[in-house]
């Protein structure tokens, strides 16, 4: 058995150094962050490991943003998979617009006469959803939508979105395939849905699930960096799950509970029985916790480990 | 300002009687659970209302079928919104086949060897879904699926159901609409894009949209039963804001939190700032609570209330 | 294996037939509350048993003063294990002062303008307090506390109480042991140390180990409902550690996770690592559920099972 | 209203730097966390300010002890409030025992057997508790517990650790006051009683409750970080409830969640409507995230922004 040895902090003390003190300092959660800093490392040096980040949660109206646009730029992401929400709040930023830092404790009445929506702590004004459907009407006149499936809508809409610094502008100038298959659950599906009428085109998400299916099989090894649960935790674990091979490596952070049974707050030990996580795997870990605070300690984390020679991402090139 | 009276309990107190009780009686989750019930209530016998029920999480595995099936069948539900592991878990069932019990504390790496899969404390085998898909690709043979959307295709899937006593079968039987926006990240998603390999069919889940808009916009006052958040929380919520139309009634059952910004844990007062709930409606509870433990509760208190003369669910007769 | 059979729900079912429902019919947090009623049934028709029952939280504001009352009648409890504010908020209403429904979504300044103090949907006037110095410092001029411990010190004060109908003053009346190691962090502790200023007395805690520790070894079996954690389920489990004989029987109800490492939200399973619970029993169950909830179905459910016959609490005669 | 700016991280970017980053990066916990450590600044820098640390929960197996240590070298704290666990956990390290990393997944009756101790991830040998005794019986001897209030006991009991290095020991050489109103419901409670037998001694925790008051009485301005709730928590908040002097400062780390009503999850908002924080003030934070995350965060960025010219805690002379 291994000591705790209790973590030792200084001033100007790095986030790379307090996570490789939380090894043995700590136990709880400090404990399990520091095991998740060490399995994603494995994963990102890992050849032979396909890396899946699934996305779930305001994670850009909590300020993440620029934190997965370095991820996808330093290669710590082969296969992005999120939510809708997540694609339309990026939209928003890289449209110009803002997510404003508001209280909790607040009479929500009075925010909705102010057209601000709440978000927590954050606020939305209605205003940047007008502003969002001219912009995103204006780049749907131009995407060929007949037969596409999700990836390849996200990927063809991502090219033409100006800012390049943006989530889903990144993703497709390097062809790094993203996943949303409840796209149409979002701002951004209602207005895809919009654009379409009266043009004969169609996006099938069905079509997802099969690209999906193929990288997971021809993957020799699996990992997941699983943020928040919900959708994208589940279409990640299912890949795994059809193709019969468990992951390898596989962290998530959430703050959802296991009783109750929902998946977002399901452990991934349970995961196991599934073989969505291979059973013998020690390379798992459940960080509970806020991912708004251990997302950027994760990420800072891997950047000191890196030290700029960065990894690059995974190409599926028959897919594009 | 009114007194806490203390919950008075007797032997043989039925469920309606308690939640009578927890009015005044209770306070915290008591007093939430109550005026869910009310609010319930009040939502079924205005005639002027839709009532939106919202499913995500483990319900099946959990043992609510039934409950649901009779939510369907006394017109508590008129429009039905649901993940695909519902759908999925339902038709398991459907086919004859079960969950079990069994516990949290074990080792996964044993069940993973017995090919059975955890749901914290409940177990699925996994010959379950070998049949299933049997049973699924029968259907699948049956059904039409050129230009359906979900809802559609759902519709006639459900006809197809031999057990007329499942979730699907029964909303079908009833021409209760079913959206299921993330369809495609399930199993029953998986197998019904095995099945249309090399035919030229295509479910489309945008024109659910439409649909849902709709019904949501035709509708004179609009309520929702929300349990376990998710994506059906985030769809029915959407089609309140796009219509412009906030939700005069509004129920939500969860374990997730506010604070990390997701979805599933967001209070309804903050709904309200979206304008997703009528910033002047009253009638809006979360109540923070085990959906295996609040559901049955508040459908048998709505049971006592209505005494067989159940609601009529509303119909969208040109929708089908 | 057993099959999860589905909750059958009727109207005007009654509380205990929904429990035995959720024994095969519920997975999740129904089948453990479930299993808290078997389990409970148990320990209370187990004659070697003592009932140890720790209460922490707002549980007398929550509206739980009547069905604690009833459990004390009904000798569903033999030690009586709590915080200090059970005890003041208990007195509060004792004195004929009341807790009022409020809400959660309110300006906090706004409340302490008007002297309304909160505990999240409920509040507190504070001249309830101003009342409760009066009451309770007439009854302290009668009590002795010359080397009382604080069980004797209740024991006596209880006595005192005018209103029978309290938990206090039916402890007293009915040599329930009543234990409250924290007693000093409360308004009622404040209010015995302000009564025995100029006073040659001494209420020593350190005593009350003792007795409990007599009574958990003297005990040929042990069963514990421990409600909301901290200091009560913190002393019931230690007494059990240091006696070297674990709980037989145990039922914890919480809404507290266990992954942060406190005591409140730590599992029994844990517990038995410890043998703070015999790592041989299998009568014991962590229901997570918001107490004002879970108790009253829990405890209704009790009185269907004993219909009227109800236990004689356990007599620790010489203690008293 | 303020931009959300989104996180830029960098490698080898200090704890500091990345909570200035927070402040308008961040939204949700990220946000909270970045006001903790500015209003700690503040609370700290204020040199009218009293600093009340309250800690509750497993924090030494945690791996906080060095941390804890620190604060109190730094200045960080000037009254010292614990549980009963803290104060055990912390001596069976001063007497050179140690906690051990475990893991969650774990079958506890094997443990049991094996008379190793599980808290969560972490374990602690049934034997260090035994070593524990023969320590702590061996300075009991030495002590007078004379009509000692439980503070003046543990400064005498902390001033023969021998081991300096200890939060107990580190309190009572440099004068700053403990508090442990619970400390009756510990191991260490426990030995203190067994030494006590035959001898003619009394600790007396309700004076520690009048040291606390005038501490709270005489402090022209009071601060408070609260890790955990519980006792310290209250007893704190107690303090500025009677003397009418609500906190100018506040901050509180808790998983706990505030809806089922108990003292650790109610949020600080809540305590303005008791006036236990000062209504009007703004330094006022909720931070949901596990304390073996969020305090060493805390503390390594508050000794990056003190940078060596530590604070002097204020001395209460007349206590000691």
């Amino acid at each position: 058995m291994k000591e705790i040895t209790h973590v030792k902090i200084n001033p100007d003390m790095t986030i790379n150094e307090l996570l490789k003190e939380f090894r043995y300092g700590a136990g709880f959660g400090g404990k399990q962050l520091a095991k998740a800093a060490d399995i994603y490392e494995a994963m990102l040096k890992d050849e032979e490991a396909t890396v899946f980040c699934g996305f779930a949660g305001a994670l850009i109206p909590g300020g993440m943003r620029q934190v997965i646009i370095d991820m996808l730029e330093w290669g710590f992401i082969d296969v992005f998979v999120c939510t809708g929400a997540i694609l339309t709040h990026d939209l928003i930023e890289a449209f110009g617009f803002h997510h404003y830092h508001g209280s909790a404790h607040v009479d929500d009445r009075e925010l909705a006469k102010k057209n601000l929506n709440r978000i927590y702590n954050v606020l939305l004004p209605t205003s940047a959803y007008e502003k969002l459907e001219e912009e995103v009407q204006g780049i749907l006149q131009d995407v060929k939508t007949e037969s596409l499936c999700t990836a390849d809508f996200l990927h063809e809409f991502g090219l033409r979105v100006p800012n390049e610094n943006s989530i889903l502008g990144k993703c497709a100038r390097k062809d790094i395939p993203i996943f949303c298959p409840a796209l149409v659950d979002s701002v951004l599906g209602f207005q895809i849905w919009m654009a379409r009428q009266g043009r004969s085109t169609t996006i099938d998400a069905f079509d997802d699930q099969k690209r999906m299916l193929d990288i997971a099989h021809d993957s020799k090894k699996r990992g997941a960096l699983i943020i928040g649960g919900g959708v994208p935790k589940h279409f990640i674990a299912l890949a795994m799950q059809v193709t019969s091979k468990g992951l390898d490596y596989a962290i998530q952070i959430t703050m959802d509970r296991p009783e109750p049974g929902g998946v977002s707050g399901a452990s991934l030990e349970e995961a196991k029985s599934w073989k969505k996580v291979d059973p013998a795997s020690e390379q798992v870990v459940d960080v509970i916790c806020d991912a708004t605070i251990a997302l950027p300690l994760l990420i800072s984390s891997m950047e000191s480990r890196f030290q700029g020679n960065y990894r690059t991402h995974k190409k599926f090139e028959r897919y594009f």
